[in-house]
């Protein structure tokens, strides 16, 4: 089932009110959760190229996004004892680390790693979702 | 986009050859990645309740199988330098902590609490996805 | 071995120069590692009070501030590819998340919670070594 | 502070009684956290070698170990709704990625690779830690 499924059931279940847009939270959960596992993936593709002298830095930036998204789907997914500073702090966070690994594996892309193309398309996708839930907190 | 569709495109670029059948390492991937969102949202649907004083079983095995299926989607994410006997032993620690989760979750889906029965399902569903993953390796 | 005590041999074997100040990166690495912990155990620790009822904010403020310390303690122990904009972006969300769970718990602490008492004081640590070192950037 | 004084001064406010050793926990959690910390730099330390290429296989096992041995350190720091299956089958995966992680960086710590000769000790002192603790659960 699509993790976007999996969030909206669950929300959906939630036994409290909550104030943010449901759509725009199951669509950040979603992305965190493609990014971090596109990032993952892209890691370790660049680690099976032979060229992988060439992509160390790409490597570092995919791991630390995947750690940030995997960790701002988590916040974000958390209801109870909702704190916007906190969630603000962690999606600014996300924007960051997606828009940097977005922008290094556009370089890639272009020289036809098919998978720093994929992975771009992921970290702009979570970049922006997390823009618009920040922008609605 | 379903991680399952990110999952299948980053493995089409994968670089090197991989033994593993697609499907099952495409299946098992969703499937953690929807059992890490579904308990961590049940702990904390849990920690809404009126009740939870009498989930905090559920919330901490929720909290465990949460924490063992993210590592779980990204060990099994890594293709290059891939060991079977790692594999297989973090598989079966997932297979462990999403059977114990669902049996809890069960227990208060029996009495009514959605986002247990909710949970229960992706539990069981990525128990068994880590299983089949688990008998080609 | 204390953390502090494999991050500095870690970084002593690092085969690349960097620019970073030392002390501030051991100090920040031992402080997020410490704080993950505390946290995880102070929510634990709150789940098997009798009034768990009225700890759910500290428990959901404590289960963020573990994985966004676990997450920045990570970022910030790469080296190779070191970003400034996504360390520092990190590190500003790690200081939200620990000065939030630090007031929620030092709350809980004034009332006689011992566990949130040892929690607040290993969060302001984490808040503090993180500041530290984003000044050094 | 060192995360076993963390850990020791947390198990010691906990609110109820546990029936595992101590000892025995406080050493786990501290390996862990150890293991976990010295495998992400070692990872990139990897990442920062000009024969990176030699180094993928590690860098690799060493991402493993790092996300096995953080989901560990947190399954056995909690001891509410304590479960013996769940928490033997944790410890038998980390005993398995420890284990591989070491003798990897015991290969490349024998032709001079100072941070595998660093990582691979943390790997065996955790994949002791969490031997111990399972001999006990």
């Amino acid at each position: 089932m699509p993790v976007a499924e999996v969030a909206r059931r669950m929300l959906d279940t939630y036994p409290r009110e909550f104030s943010l847009d449901r759509d725009l939270l199951v669509r950040c959960i979603e992305a965190c959760s493609d990014c971090a596992e596109s990032c993952t993936q892209c890691a370790d593709d660049c680690l099976g190229e032979e060229m992988v002298q060439d992509l160390t830095t790409c490597i570092r930036l995919c791991l630390d996004c995947s750690d940030v998204c995997t960790t701002t789907g988590r916040v974000v997914s958390r209801r109870t004892g909702f704190d916007p500073a906190v969630t603000a702090a962690v999606l600014t966070a996300c924007i960051a680390a997606c828009g940097r690994c977005a922008a290094e594996c556009e370089i890639h892309a272009a020289h036809g790693m098919e998978h720093c193309r994929v992975c771009a398309t992921e970290c702009r996708s979570c970049e922006q979702a997390c823009q618009d839930l920040l922008a609605a907190i």
